[in-house]
């Protein structure tokens, strides 16, 4: 997507060759006007294929989950990162371990508000090694629904997380593919 | 406002007298129309109030803070719960303690991104004690911007934040006031 890609290459921190921050547009200030863009570029992507139901994981997929949940014009579903301290029955949970990051966190999901019915789009900000978005996809098989695809703002795509998804059959868009990382030096695919 | 009260009055699940689940429609499962009303009306509410940026704290603030930013035109800024692992100069960092959750974490909001010449919105989900609010202000305060308001989803108005937030000089728009809650009772002001 052209939009995010001048983007990330204009306003995009290099640290190192992982590192990538964008603070200043997704993640920590957010430009409402970009992220309508996106939205509209993942509804249009996926349009026609039976979604009911947005999924992403808190909190920096909400942004851009949430305008494409409105350009589809169908409800978000955010995956909370703790469970929640109020009702604990009928709650779906799996283990995120990220290798990255070297932290572990626990994946929730109200029962009450998915089913075997939904045809879910997973929307998320970045994809490395996939960790995330594979935690969100036990979750949706434990409900009994079905992934449509993942839609991803950036991927890191020297890292293995798309051949791990495509392995297992899915779909994936991702509007920036960043080839290469260094200090000051973002290279896309 | 007339329709998120009677999404409150016929999805919000009363608990007890204390608690209200709007995971249906606000924290869990998003209704992007619903958020997009919402941030239409804290705009025309805050119009003409010469504001700069809309913040918000992650993660249950982010979807209605969003649609109000769009509907401004202006930027959002959401407060991160634990610091940046990435970089750590220029940050402000405030610790909030919640009593009515007896737990304690550490907001932070980079330098980079606010300064003095800003005037913020503070848009947040629930004000009951007011303390998510305090600590938001304390950061603004101390990138020497000002607030120029403060935007609530549902207020507690049987709890005190309101009057310690109003004794500061702060001027409080909250879309729905509930007076009293209990074991599915929702009584609103």
């Amino acid at each position: 997507m052209k939009l995010l890609e001048e983007k990330v290459l204009k306003e995009g921190i290099a640290i190192n060759e992982n590192i990538l921050k964008v603070d200043g547009f997704i993640n920590h200030q957010v430009d409402p006007a970009l992220m309508k863009a996106i939205g509209e570029d993942f509804a249009s992507h996926f349009e026609g294929k039976g979604i009911t139901k947005v999924v992403t994981i808190e909190s920096s997929g909400i942004a851009p989950a949430l305008m494409t949940a409105s350009a589809m014009q169908v409800p978000l579903l955010i995956l909370k990162k703790s469970p929640s301290k109020v009702l604990n029955e009928n709650m779906y949970q799996t283990i995120v371990t990220s290798y990255t990051k070297g932290t572990s966190y626990e994946l929730t999901l109200a029962g009450h508000l998915i089913n075997e019915h939904d045809h879910v789009l997973i929307i998320d900000d970045f994809l490395a090694n996939g960790e995330a978005a594979t935690g969100a996809i036990r979750l949706i098989r434990k409900a009994h629904a079905t992934v449509a695809g993942i839609g991803i703002l950036i991927e890191k795509s020297f890292q293995p997380g798309r051949a791990k998804l495509e392995e297992q059959g899915f779909f994936i868009y991702s509007q920036v593919r960043v080839k290469k990382l260094g200090k000051d030096l973002i290279e896309l695919a």
